[in-house]
Parts: C-alpha cells; sequence; structure tokens
C-alpha cells in the first residue's frame, strides 16, 4: 500500500507551483514554473537516491535499479499543464510513479526490472504545437530538430526554451529497451465518477479526425437586405452545427465524440451580414470503420447545407491519428491489480490523447484512469477525492509489480 | 437636367482618393483621405462662388444664395466610407448635390430659397462609435463635448483628429433655419434592382432593435465528455440563431431585418468544449408594435433553447432607435419630381440608418434611394449604373428646385 498521506502532500507542493487564484494551476511547458516542478522532483528522486537523466529534449527518467540489468518497466505523465488548467491532469501520473518508487524504498522491495519514471516535456501543446511533443520524439515520431525550431507566440523557439531553464540534458535515453509502459492519469471525462468506479483499465484509445470548414456568401448590409434574399455564412454555420450535433446523437454514430469548439466569423460586424465563417470539428471514435463513415456523411450534410443556403464550402481534414488499441498482457496487468485491490472499476478506451498513446507504438502499454469530478478537466476547477487519489496509485504499484516481477 | 458627364468625373475623381486594389474607397473619417476629399469638394465649390463655411464638429456647409434671405432647403450626405467600403456610399449624395448646384449655375437659375449642401463628418462610425456623428451634433441629439473626446482604437480622440486634419471650424451653423431636407442616397439593398426601378422614394426609415445575448455553459474536455452529457455554449448558440432565422422567415414577421452578424466563443479551442459564447441581434422593422412583439418572441425562444440545453443566458438590448416618418410635404415633392422626368420608382422605407434620420427630427425631410447593383453595399464591390447616377441627381434637381422654389 501507497502512503496516501505523502502523496497527497505532494501533490499539494506541487500545485503551489504555478497556482491560480481559483486553485488551479497555470505551468506551461519550459516556462520558469516548469523549471520549479523539474527541480522539486529532481530533488525529491535524489534525495531518495535514484539515478536522474535528462535527455536532448528536457524529458526526465528518474531510475530505480531492479535486481538484474533488464529492459525497463516505465511509468509517468506530464508536468506541464494547460493555462488556467486543473492541479491534477498529468502530474497526478508523475507522482503516483514517484510515491510507488518511494513505497518500494519504504518496503526494501526489490523488483527484477529497473522501474523508470519519466516525467515528459509539453504534453498539452498549448505554448508549442503540438500536444505531446517529448514522448513523440523519444518514440521517433517527430524529428528532434523540426520540434527545436517550433515557436511559441512571441517567437521563443523550443529549444531557446529549453536552454533558458536549464533542461537541454545531453543524456541519449533514446532507444532504452522497454519491456512495459503503464501510465496513470484522471479519466478527464465523467464516466466512472457517473457509474461510481474508482479505477478505469484503459484498453486504447479513440482514433481522431480533426477538420476545418470553411463557409463563405457575401457581405451584405444587415438593414437594407431582406432575409431570405441573403448568402449568411453565419447562419450557414448555425446550421451546420445544429447538424453535426444530430449526427452525433443519432444511435448509428455509437456516442461519438463530435465538436466544434473555435469559431470565427467576418466581417464580424453587427450590421453586416457575414461573407466568411470559420469553424473546426473535432472527431473521435475508437471504429475505424465508423470513423470514415461518419466523415462521409458530415462531408455530406454540411455540403447539401451550403448548397441550400447558396454558400460555398470547403471542408479540410487537418489530423488523422489512427485509434490505438492497448497491450494486452499490459492491460491484464492492471485487471489483475485491480481485483487484488477489490476497487470497482471498467475497462474502457480513452478519448483524450496521452504520452502513453505514442509510447504504444514502441512498447507494450496501457494506462490506469482515476475519476474527477463532474468530469471537470482543462479547468481550474479540476478535483479528485482522497480515496480515488490513493486507488489509482495502489494499483499503480500492484501493476509495476506485476510488470517488474518482485 | 443635370451634366450627367461632369457628375461621373467628379465620382471617379473622389473615387481615386482612397482607392482600394479592388475598386472600393478606404475613407475613414477624419484621416489624411478624408482630409483629401474635404479639399477637393471646397476647391470646385470655391470655384464655382459658392459660400463655405466649417462648423466646429468639420461638417462644411456649401450655400448657393437665394433671391431671398428665407429659410435653406438642405441636401448633402457623408464624404467618408467604411474599411474596404465602397466608391458610391455617403459622396453619391455629396456629389449628386454638387452637380446640382453646377447645373443651377450652368443655367443661371435662380431660387427663392438658398440651398445649402452639406458633408456630414463621421457617418459611418467605424472610426468613432456611433454612427452619424456629425449630423448628431447637428441636430443636438450628441454633447459636441462628450463627441470630442470619443477614442478610435488608436487613442486618438475625435478632437485631435479633427485638428490634425484642419478642419474643426468656427463657424456657428447650427440653428439655422432650415425649411427642407432631402438626402439622395444609394439604396444599400437589392429592393429597386430586383424591380426594375430606378428611383424610392423614401417615406421613413425603419426603427431598430440591437441585442447582445450571452450562453454560459461548462469547459469540458471535447475527447472525453460523450456528447449528450454537455452544457455546450457554441451549440446553444447555433440553435439560437437557427431560431432567429425562423422567427425572421415566418409569414407574421412581415420582413422583419434580423441579423446575427457578430459571434465569439470562449476559450475558442479545437478539442474544449466551449463554456462561453456571445453573439449580437441586429432587428429592423418600420411597425413598432411588430418589433415589440419580436423582441418579447425572442427573448422567449432564446430562454426555452438555453433551459433545453442547460445553458445560462443574458440577453441584453443595447440599442433601440424608434421608426421615422418622413415629412409628407417633402416626399411629395419627391414623388413630383418623379413624375415629371418619367422614371419607374417605388416609394419605401429605409433599412440603414442615415443622416437625414436625425435631420427629420428638427426640419421636413426625405430621401432620394438609386438602386446599386445587386444590392451590394459596405463592400469593394459596391457599383451602379450611369442611367441610376444622372435619374438620382435629375430627381434632387427637380425635388430641389420644387422646395427651393425657383
Ligand atoms: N490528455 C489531454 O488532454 N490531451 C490533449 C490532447 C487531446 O486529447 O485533445
Ligand atoms: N447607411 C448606413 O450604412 N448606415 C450605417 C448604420 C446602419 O444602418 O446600420
Amino acid at each position: 500500500q501507497i502512503n496516501i498521506n505523502r502523496l497527497e502532500q505532494m501533490l499539494s507542493d506541487f500545485a503551489q507551483i504555478g497556482k491560480t487564484d481559483k486553485g488551479g494551476v497555470t505551468r506551461l511547458t519550459l516556462t520558469k514554473v516548469d523549471q520549479q516542478a523539474r527541480d522539486l522532483l529532481i530533488s525529491i528522486s535524489k534525495t531518495a537516491g535514484f539515478k536522474i537523466r535528462i535527455d536532448n529534449f528536457g524529458n526526465i527518467f528518474i531510475r530505480r535499479n531492479g535486481l538484474e540489468d533488464l529492459p525497463v518497466v516505465m511509468t509517468g505523465s506530464h508536468g506541464d499543464s494547460q493555462p488556467r488548467g486543473g492541479r491534477y491532469d498529468g502530474i497526478y501520473g508523475v507522482l503516483a510513479g514517484l510515491e510507488v518508487l518511494l513505497t518500494l524504498n519504504d518496503f526494501n522491495i526489490q523488483t527484477r526490472h529497473p522501474i523508470e519514471l519519466v516525467m515528459w516535456t509539453n504534453e498539452e501543446g498549448s505554448r508549442f504545437a503540438p500536444a505531446m511533443m517529448g514522448s513523440a520524439i523519444f518514440t521517433e515520431q517527430l524529428e528532434i530538430e523540426t520540434a527545436y525550431k517550433i515557436k511559441d507566440k512571441d517567437g521563443i523557439s523550443v529549444k531557446e526554451a529549453l536552454e533558458k531553464i536549464g533542461y537541454i540534458g545531453t543524456d541519449k535515453v533514446i532507444g532504452q529497451p522497454i519491456k512495459a509502459v503503464i501510465e496513470a492519469h484522471i479519466e478527464q471525462g465523467p464516466i466512472l465518477e457517473l457509474n461510481n468506479q474508482t479505477i478505469g483499465i484503459v484498453t486504447g484509445a479513440f482514433g481522431q479526425r480533426w477538420f476545418e470548414v470553411k463557409l463563405t456568401g457575401l457581405a451584405m448590409h444587415a438593414g437594407t437586405t431582406p432575409v431570405n434574399m441573403r448568402q449568411d455564412a453565419i447562419l450557414g454555420m448555425a446550421h451546420c452545427i445544429v447538424a453535426l450535433n444530430r449526427l452525433a446523437l443519432k444511435p448509428s454514430s455509437n456516442d461519438v465524440r463530435l465538436t466544434v469548439g473555435m469559431i470565427t466569423a467576418s466581417p464580424n460586424s453587427r450590421n453586416v451580414v457575414a461573407d466568411e465563417a470559420f469553424f473546426t470539428i473535432d472527431m473521435r471514435h475508437y471504429d475505424a470503420d465508423l470513423l470514415a463513415d461518419l466523415e462521409i456523411q458530415l462531408r455530406s450534410e454540411l455540403t447539401s447545407i451550403a448548397d441550400q443556403l447558396n454558400l460555398n464550402i470547403n471542408i479540410q481534414r487537418v489530423l488523422s491519428m489512427p485509434a490505438i488499441h492497448f497491450d494486452e498482457q499490459c492491460i491484464d496487468a492492471v485487471r489483475k491489480a485491480v481485483t487484488k485491490n477489490h476497487y470497482a472499476s471498467r475497462e474502457m478506451i480513452s478519448g483524450a490523447g496521452h504520452d502513453a498513446c505514442h509510447l504504444s507504438t514502441i512498447a507494450p502499454t496501457s494506462m490506469i484512469f482515476i475519476p474527477c469530478i463532474k468530469g471537470l478537466s482543462h479547468n481550474e476547477s479540476e478535483a479528485i477525492t482522497t480515496e480515488w487519489c490513493q486507488a489509482g496509485a495502489n494499483v499503480l504499484l500492484d501493476t509495476l509489480l506485476i510488470l517488474a516481477e518482485n
């Protein structure tokens, strides 16, 4: 059993770093406060006697040696947050992992395989896009030289930011043999809490397709142009959003996650009929065939709305990520750990992207979810209970013990 | 008959001032290019021997004396434009008025009443809000000291801008006795062209109500939150816009002009369900009772949408302008001038606000509309035909002759 008091104390200490007035954190990647969080993690780990390495992308690797020099069992998550984000997103997985290592020390438990705790650089992607950058570099899905050059809105590059906070390490960690990866994370959705379950055994992640839609009409005077003679791009967008919502709620769409989260219009003036409207679609499902089919339906519905309203439409797919199926043995290790601890649980598929998704392309991987209150995440009000906090770390402990063979 | 070649030449000369690459103009009020347009108007008027005065708000008054010192008959419009606006909006009424004065000179025609051509400062309101500012000051609907302090987005005040271009005059023109006001303007809508009519005899202007609507939901993760568990502010806005359009198109709404022209959302991020959406409503009709009734319907429909989608709603009325009924004798003068010239015409109510609306509060007023191609205005593609251009100025000539009693 992990030490819940210590874990909660660490969570509370890290929540001070970049704390917002409403109890969340703003800890954007590679900022001064991110540096402070890194320093604190390293200081605790050093005191505990773990070996620390930092690779050339600022990913921090903290190793507790095994009895033998075998492939590592990896755990961890990210330390950065969204702007005005929550105090558990990411850092919970890092500190639950650290708590596991400290617990193993407490009880003098030796594992056969080494356990490597990782804090990944820039998972959120809010300062430097794309998200999950550190794990993308580690798994060679992204070229480091390309990533170094990406700039934030103030023109500062990733490389400059890494140098500024002194976390551009030299250790070449890439290519180390990995036996398994387990990431603990808050669910960031409402399912577990609604079903009174404490643990989500994560069997994979949704596929994602992102679109950008632009509607073009004609700018006209709002006072002089009869409503039935307009080519109103904002009206077209409204019809599209309503239609997309209907599509998402159809039983045959099988709980697809479909979101219009970003909208803009031009000239965006109170007394001018808009000639341009732009919106994004984020569509996610675990069933690749359904996702492909929904794209066809979506294109046909939006195009016919545009036709009816005499608007031009351009639909661009800007991202396509396949669904991910985690490793059966890793999932089974989580299952066994849950059973041992008698927690109410469900098997579920992550709707969010995580560093574990990238890692699953190079090593057997699974995840452990704990609920968060009302499903709130990317929100300062993000919260968990002590019971959930403890449960997730205990399941992580037992899962890592199974995989690292004590 | 006016001299169409001269009028078209003047329109073309003024269209050079602030010309855009697509054939429109950007001539924001009290800028360098506005100054050039003012200078050109004054230079032509001086050469023709008219008396020029500039009031302390930069409104320019150009007088052709009458046989007797009687109340003036006023005409004119504005010289400023929207950003990337058209080459006829406003300036057509100024130059048609100037052409009338020059034609009277050509034929040595004496009127009993003086005729006063005015170019009003800041009708568009795009640099300094509100619109129709110069005529609002002249008719004492707005305090000059209040208006002086209004700033543009760069922090420059109206007074500073007036001083900078040297058009803060000293002549006290306010309070001069006015017999009648006639403003010529492009329709800025599609009605005349669609009905093959050359002249609009304007009997009044629509009442206006402007609203701001804010919907508040809950920010949630787009990938992890099932669509039926959301409080999605953007979805709510889309339903509201569709419902407002349905309301506008109901036969009982009698061609109300209802526009959502401005929209914003927060956090406006692709993978976050929006917790805030904001939009404006511009609603216009000539029937005050209908407008009041539509406000009740609008509030009830939007509120019930918000309730259904579990959103908070705030509806604020930010502007209410009564419908305007122009003067029967002025309207009749326009009617007679149209009949004399055998132009196809219709009586119509302006959907747009004009300087003439303010002037109608202190003097008998009417307007003359000519069509614009496809009804386009506030658009670089704004265009008119030679025939329409000539017709409008001829009707203005004869209307002014009737009112000024030649
Ligand atoms: N875990 C998480 O919030 N990732 C951000 C990327 C996404 O899933 O939209
Ligand atoms: N004529 C004109 O475009 N006025 C602007 C104010 C309005 O009617 O919206």
